[in-house]
């Protein structure tokens, strides 16, 4: 188990700062009034993003209109190609062995594919998760990619990253998942972990951490790690740097 | 040296889900478009706050008109207001010992007292930091307090937890900063913890874990904590739960 000091190093890898992608320097000339209920909604996501909400099971009521406004709108996509050039940078500045040994994590669900359309049907996170509606979603294999994430895991397998999928999936769930992330344009993965009959019952954190745990064990170096909930990130056995996506609309422990 | 399981604890602690202060459900009626600039540095916040950006010296150039917006706007305040409420939610689902060893942590800087004024006159976080021209600052003793932290603190004094204040300031500025604390409305704090000649040059997540780790060795229980930098809340001897304020101005590792 990797100690509080290690995995503190994920957090103050240096990393080379990226460039705006806007050299213009802009300013709003027009200040609009906001409505509370938007103003305290981009307070709550924010909270939520940074992880000061702890556990939370469902959206709060009145977030729903601005989080769909928000998801569908250009700020979530801005957000999540910023993201995805700082963990583009961070990578360039590995060094890679060569050996196959340098590991790149991603997880699937809000990582790598967006279940978008699942969630518009089910109130943007504001209904309780339903494992057998999500289920059958899932095996539909619809989901598409993200492109920010698409580019990113392209660019990372040509830097000669060992890609490697954790996901909270489980293991019957496998070749759907592996139809669909091919049809959203994902190949050339080194594996595809999923929940087994021993995870069941084992919080996100913990089922993850031990993954990552069995994966140094093998001799991988986790470089840097995607995911779009805490809880594919932090526990132990943590990557080098770790990189949130957002995601305002559920939470997993 | 706690371990990387105790540390995830901090994050996955339980905590009471707030309601939100606005019960009416509201959107936006008009949209305007946003510039690109300005959805680049919410962006750019967004992955600063959640620790995506990594190491960072001055804010984007761009934002710097975005960033005083945001600084001197009503959502800074919300996002305030926000954390500070989640933090007192955690709070009161903390059970008291009442032998004065369960202790909140507090950072200073951006965290109780607010530095806006000078900031304001140093190009909000777009020019290096100079400590010769912030420590004259700080000498003139003025910085006012941030009303949701000073609500948040007397709030937690009336629970019963005991107040430690963990500073990157200099030994040499504490009666600068008791007297700033007391003329900004603070008051029966238990320590105030500045960096002495032996935390030269540590950087400000392993001062403060040390200085943490010492605490716990002496018997206290860090419940909470409080800043505005990553590097007040990660490290080893972490709090049971930890709360990120929102800071886009500077970068401490």
């Amino acid at each position: 188990m990797a100690s509080g000091r290690i995995s503190l190093s994920i957090w103050f890898f240096f990393v080379f700062l990226i460039n705006p992608s806007t050299s213009a320097r802009t300013t709003s000339f027009i200040k609009l009034p906001r409505s509370d209920g938007s103003r305290y909604c981009d307070s709550w996501r924010l909270a939520a993003e940074t992880n000061n909400a702890g556990t939370w099971d469902v959206i709060p009521s009145v977030c729903v209109d601005p989080v769909a406004d928000y998801l569908n709108g250009d700020q979530f996509l801005s957000d999540y190609n910023v993201i995805a050039d700082y963990a583009l940078s961070f990578a360039k500045s590995v060094d890679i062995s060569g050996d196959g040994k340098d590991v790149w994590v991603f997880d699937i669900d809000e990582t790598l594919l967006t279940n978008i359309d699942y969630y518009k049907a089910h109130g943007y996170g504001s209904e309780p998760y339903d494992s057998n509606s999500f289920s059958e979603w899932v095996l539909q294999g619809t989901a598409p990619a993200f492109d920010a994430s698409l580019k990113l895991y392209n660019a990372l397998q040509k830097l000669g990253f060992t890609i490697i999928l954790l996901t909270g999936r489980d293991e019957d769930q496998r070749s759907f998942t592996e139809t669909n992330l091919r049809d959203a344009g994902y190949s050339g993965w080194e594996r595809l972990l999923l929940r087994g009959p021993e995870d069941q019952g084992k919080s996100a954190t913990d089922y993850k951490s031990e993954q990552r745990a069995k994966l140094i064990e093998e001799g991988f170096k986790i470089r840097g790690n995607t995911g779009d909930q805490w809880s594919d990130l932090l526990g132990f056995a943590v990557a080098d740097r770790s990189f949130k996506v957002p995601n305002p609309m559920y939470y997993i422990p």
